[in-house]
């Protein structure tokens, strides 16, 4: 059984605990908390917490389930102790700089990091890898949603007069998405003037962007979400190649399932840091290769 | 560049060498067919056309567009002098068996081999093995086409009474498939007969079949394929995670680049027989590496 820790119980840590629970192949070996074993939820009453990964032993692989902008940090520490990590960072633009900061500290202490692990960036980067050498010469798009916007919500909760934002990413075709903001104001807020700072945001004002105004955010939680992935090209000099990959999914749930499957796929690489479309995706199975190959090549 | 040898000189050799001629960081050193340079179609006439792999020089690696039948052979006097190979077998229940066979053959002379690299078994392998490490339970379906089915094809012309036919797959859904076959008569064959053999032939008998008869097969020649993956399943213990992959594509164009983009991947693998599941699908692009991750993940 491969041991696994979950760093951070936030959503993510909640479902990648029943993604391990899930695996044939796996075990939950603690979780990490900021608040260690205080108010210890119910489902983790067979599982030790505690407030820093040292405190656990025999970990080989560490879920960091943590915010985007804490990943690097929590990696070092791991990987100084010799324990593969997994995340899913998710700053696009900032990958290939994690990529290096990380494989470096892996090299030096024999571990595996597997970063920008989730989605998107994740499994979509494979199907968009993928795509990309079918029709070198061509187009390709990606669409999201429908979907929370998670920058962009934060966005609009920042704005004076908002108690509570959502944002939702429409997928118009193109790479191109419409903005549906959905606000709950403070007492007295105007909501004409709240509506103009959205609309006048660096987050909105290159998108087509609607607000409207609700009695209450919370009611309209959904973690549903999709991808409609699209590429158009040339392979050899033949034309008008199509591919189209699509999904509907809950985010958190999807999220966390890539983050075990590459968890398991860590064992089996050299030292150094990945990114998901760096790994062949027969390793993110559990079973018998042989098995494997004959069920799904 | 990567020195590039083409094994079989029909339809997907023709293709292969228009993708090595598209790419970027490839070159074409010379074409074996069996004829040798004997009646050298004009496209050919810049390159070294011979009768047998061993009259190159300095071939990296050999895309063997033969039939399905001869891969085994022409892969084992490739392997034995070290050069890698490609092909695109695609009898999927031999898989397995071939990879083993191949592999010990190529650790043998330190050289890699690529097997059932076409698109399916090949690139739909992947996004099959993707969707199923995303949602490890539930069902996934295949549906082919419309497109021709060679193997279907070809039996039907076994039939006595026909001159040439075509067999269609037209998917219905739930990997379950349509035959719709379209027969050139001999003079005075009967076409109940006919029909009736079609219907009761182990290809078809399991299959909705329907069997129409044209004056000139040859006029519905068209290479245009199609797939659409679906998978519905389970991620972690969260249920009806769906997803999607559809492609229309000319046949063996695409066939050819993957098999081209396969032959750029082999070369970095150790020595030793693969499928396209267990090779990251960054090593199947040109170019630098940390640009690719840029631009895709």
């Amino acid at each position: 059984m491969i041991k696994v820790a979950i760093v951070g119980y936030g959503n993510i840590g909640q479902y990648a605990l029943q993604a391990i629970e899930a695996a044939p192949d796996m075990e939950c070996v603690g979780i990490v908390r900021r608040n260690g074993a205080e108010n210890k939820p119910a489902e983790l009453k067979d599982y030790p917490v505690v407030k820093n990964i040292s405190e656990l032993s025999g970990v080989q692989v560490a879920v960091l389930a943590t915010p985007t902008r804490s990943v690097e940090e929590y990696a070092k520490q791991c990987l100084a102790l010799g324990i593969n990590t997994v995340d899913s960072f998710d700053i696009h633009q900032k990958i290939v700089d994690l990529r290096r900061t990380l494989d470096a500290e892996a090299k030096k202490h024999g571990a595996v990091s597997v970063i920008a692990a989730g989605w998107d960036p994740g499994s979509d980067s494979i199907v968009r890898t993928l795509m990309e050498s079918l029709a070198p010469k061509g187009i390709s798009y990606t669409n999201f949603g429908p979907g929370r916007s998670m920058g962009h919500s934060v966005a609009v909760r920042a704005i004076e007069g908002v108690r509570d934002a959502l944002s939702m990413t429409i997928p118009v075709g193109t790479g191109i998405h419409r903005r549906m903001v959905y606000v709950e104001l403070e007492d007295g807020a105007d909501f004409a003037k709240v509506e103009a700072a959205i609309k006048s945001d660096p987050y909105f004002v290159n998108d087509e962007t609607h607000v409207q105004q609700v009695a209450c955010v919370a009611d309209l939680n959904d973690v549903g979400h999709g991808v409609n992935l699209v590429r158009k090209g040339v392979s050899g000099t033949t034309h008008n190649q199509l591919f189209e990959f699509n999904m509907k999914i809950n985010n958190p749930a999807l999220t966390a399932q890539v983050l075990i499957n590459v968890a398991r796929a860590s064992l089996l690489q050299q030292p150094g840091a990945y990114t998901m479309i760096e790994l062949p995706v027969i390793d993110m199975l559990p079973g018998n290769r042989e098995d494997i190959i004959a069920h799904l090549v």
